[in-house]
C-alpha cells in the first residue's frame, strides 16, 4: 500500500454547507502553526471574540467558537444550561429540531415537544400553549434556520414569549449567521450556537458561541458537574475568558482558527448588514430562475431562507442522477433532501462566499442543461 | 473597531506541542474545500483509515480520526465504553491520568486511582495490586506517553495484566503515536486515542481513535445510550464507517483533515520504524547537549520519552524570563511545567518534524546564549 498526497477537485459548493472557501482565507490557513499559548496566538483571540460578537450582535463576554463542529455547539449549549430533571420545551420542525432533543434526553432531562411539519415555521402559538401547559419548563431551544428544510423561524418573537414565562432560550443558528439578520442583544437570545462552514464560509470544525449573562449565572450555579470534561465551559473559559493568562484546557485547532479568524475579517469589510442583503439578492435572483423552469420552494414565501434554498425535485426526474452529473460533469455541489424530505427536495445553499450572482447563473445553467430545459 | 489579517510569527515549536508543521502538510490545508459527502472526500476518509492502521499497527476496523482535539478523543473513548456503575482502574502518574479520573466520574462510573509520582511510569506491581482488589473492575486505563512528564510506561505489561484479569484497556497515546514504539494489535490496546500535533506535525484539531473487535462488542452491546450525542460510536460510525454510502452524521472538519492526511503520508514515506528511530537519535543528542551544561532529566533514564525531554531548570534561572527571551528573541517555543511541575521544568519537544539535528543545536545554542552559559 502506498498512498499519495491528496488532491481534491475544485468544486463549486452550492448545497447546504461547507460553502465555497475562498483563496483569502485558505490561504490564511496555510500560516505557521504557533503554539496556542504564544501571546501573539492570544492576541489572536481576542481578536476573535470581538470580530464573533460583531457577527452576532452582541457584548456578551461569553463569546467564542467551540474547537469541534456545529454539532458540538449545540452539546456545548444543552450541557452546560440544562441539568438532569429539567424540562426543556423542544420545537421541531426538521432534522435539528429532533438532535436538540437527542442532546435534551441524554442530558437526562425532559423534552416536552412542539411540533410543526418539515418546511414550516414554528408556531409561535403552538409554543406558547406549550409555555401555558409546562410552568415548570426552564428552557425554550429552537432552530432559526433550519438547514434541513429552509425554514426561517421568528427567533425574536419565540425568545419574547420564552421569556414572559421566565424561560431561557437555546437557538440554533448554524445557518442563519452573516447570511440573515440575527441580533443576539436586541432580541435577547440567551444562548446561541453556530457553525462556521456556512455563510461565514470558513472551514468547517469550529462552532461559535454566545452565552447571555442570565445564561452564564446559570451556568455558574449548576448543582451538578457538566457531564462532558471537553465542552465544560467553566473549564473551557480558564482558556478562552479574556485576561493576559490563559490557563491549558485543550489545544486549540489553530490553523482553523486563523481560517475563521481571515473570514470573520471579509464579513467585517463587507459589513454585516451588507452580507444580509446580498444573501437576499442572490436568493432572489436564483428563485426567479428557478420558477422560470417550473420549480417550486418548499417553504412559504416569506419565511424562507435565502441562503438555502429547498426545492421540489420535478416530477419524473431522478434526484441522484440530476445530483451525479452537477457533480461530474460541472464540479457542481447541490444538497440532497435530509431526513423526510430525501428524495423529494433539492437544497440549493447561497451561502457566504458562495453566494454570488456568478453562481447563481451557473447553477441555473447547469441545472438548465442537465433537465434538458 | 477595524481588526486586520492575522499574520502569526514564524516559530520552532519545541514545546509540548503543537510542534512544527512542515510546508507541505501547511499547503494541503489550503487546498479547496470539498463536501464531507463528495465521492472524492469519502475516498480520502479512506485512504485516511489505512493511513492511521499503519501508524497505529493495526488492523481493527474502528480507526478513524474524531472531529476534535485529544481531549475529545479521550472522551470518545470512555463515554462509549464505560456506562455508570462501572468500575475503571485509572492509573496516574502526571496531569492526563487526572483527566482520565475526570472522565470516569462524568460518566457516572467508579475510579479507583492507581498512583505513582510525577516523572515516574506507572508501577506494574501497583496495578496488578489493584486489580486484584477489584475483581469486579472492567476497564485499565492509562497514559502511554504522559506529556506532562516526560515519562513512558511499560504499555505491553500493562495490557497483559489487565488482560489476565478480564480488563479491557483504554491508552493515552497522544504524545507516543509516531514518536516512539507503539504496536497497537501486538499488545492487545482495545480502545486508544492520539492527538495530530505531537509526532504526526499536523495542526491540532483531530484525535485519532482505534478501538478492537472486544472494545467493539462492549459499545454494540452497552445498556445505556451514550451520554454525548457527538461523541457517540454508534452514530459517528454511520459516516466513518466503510462503503459508499455514509451518513451524515456531523460536518466533518474537512480542511484539516487534508493537513492530516499529508502528514500520514509523509509518516508512510519515511517509514513508521524510522520516525521511532529518529525521535530516538534527536533525542540522544538533546540529552548530550543538555547533559554538558549542567541540566538534568526529571524522568530516570530508560523510561524517557525522546519526544518530551522533561528537564530541571538550574537553581537560581527565572522560569518565565527564559522561555519569553527564547520566544522573543529567538522565535523559538519550549514548554512550561504543568500542575505539580509548574515553575520547576521545562518541556523541551522533538516531535515529528520539529525532531531534527539542526532543532537540537538551535535549542542547545539558544540556551546557551540566554543562560550566559
Amino acid at each position: 500500500m502506498t498512498i499519495s498526497s491528496f488532491q481534491p477537485p475544485k468544486r463549486t459548493l452550492m448545497g447546504p454547507g461547507p460553502s465555497d472557501v475562498s483563496e483569502r482565507v485558505l490561504q490564511a490557513l496555510a500560516r505557521p502553526t504557533i503554539g496556542h499559548l504564544d501571546p501573539a496566538f492570544i492576541g489572536m483571540m481576542d481578536e476573535m471574540k470581538s470580530l464573533l460578537q460583531y457577527a452576532f450582535k452582541t457584548e456578551n463576554e461569553l463569546t467564542f467558537p467551540v474547537s469541534a463542529p456545529g454539532s458540538a455547539g449545540m452539546e456545548t449549549c444543552f450541557v452546560n444550561l440544562v441539568e438532569p430533571g429539567d424540562k426543556v420545551i423542544v420545537c421541531q420542525n426538521g432534522v435539528f429540531g429532533g438532535r436538540m432533543k437527542e442532546n435534551v434526553e441524554r442530558v437526562g432531562a425532559t423534552p416536552v415537544m412542539v411540533e410543526d411539519d418539515w418546511g414550516n415555521v414554528v408556531d409561535p402559538q403552538k409554543v406558547e400553549d406549550a409555555l401555558k401547559a409546562n410552568p415548570d419548563a426552564k428552557f425554550v431551544a429552537f432552530v432559526h434556520a433550519e438547514t434541513s428544510t429552509g425554514a426561517m423561524s421568528d427567533a425574536e418573537t419565540l425568545v419574547k414569549l420564552a421569556h414572559e414565562h421566565d424561560c431561557l432560550t437555546i437557538v440554533d443558528a448554524v445557518t442563519s449567521l452573516a447570511g440573515s439578520p440575527l441580533k443576539v442583544d436586541e432580541w435577547g437570545i440567551d444562548a446561541i450556537y453556530s457553525g462556521t462552514q456556512k455563510c461565514l464560509s470558513a472551514p468547517p470544525g469550529l462552532s461559535p458561541v454566545s452565552f447571555s449573562e442570565r445564561a452564564s449565572e446559570v451556568i455558574k450555579n449548576r448543582k451538578t458537574k457538566v457531564q462532558s470534561w471537553f465542552l465544560d465551559m467553566s473549564l473551557v473559559m480558564g482558556y478562552w475568558g479574556g485576561g493576559a493568562k490563559r490557563a491549558y484546557h485543550h489545544t486549540a485547532p489553530v490553523n482553523n482558527l486563523y481560517g475563521l479568524h481571515e473570514s470573520l475579517v471579509i464579513l467585517q469589510e463587507e459589513g454585516l448588514e451588507n452580507s444580509w442583503q446580498r444573501h437576499m439578492d442572490n436568493h432572489l435572483k436564483l428563485k426567479a430562475g428557478l420558477e422560470d423552469m417550473g420549480i417550486g420552494y418548499v417553504v412559504k414565501e416569506g419565511e424562507r431562507l435565502p441562503q438555502l434554498n429547498s426545492v421540489y425535485i420535478p416530477e419524473g426526474v431522478d434526484d441522484a442522477e440530476v445530483r451525479g452529473k452537477l457533480l461530474n460533469d460541472f464540479n457542481l455541489e447541490i444538497g440532497a433532501g435530509l431526513g423526510a424530505l430525501a428524495g423529494k427536495v433539492w437544497r440549493i445553499g447561497l451561502m457566504g462566499h458562495a453566494s454570488s450572482e456568478d453562481n447563481v447563473n451557473f447553477c441555473l445553467n447547469s441545472l438548465k442543461e442537465v433537465l434538458g430545459k
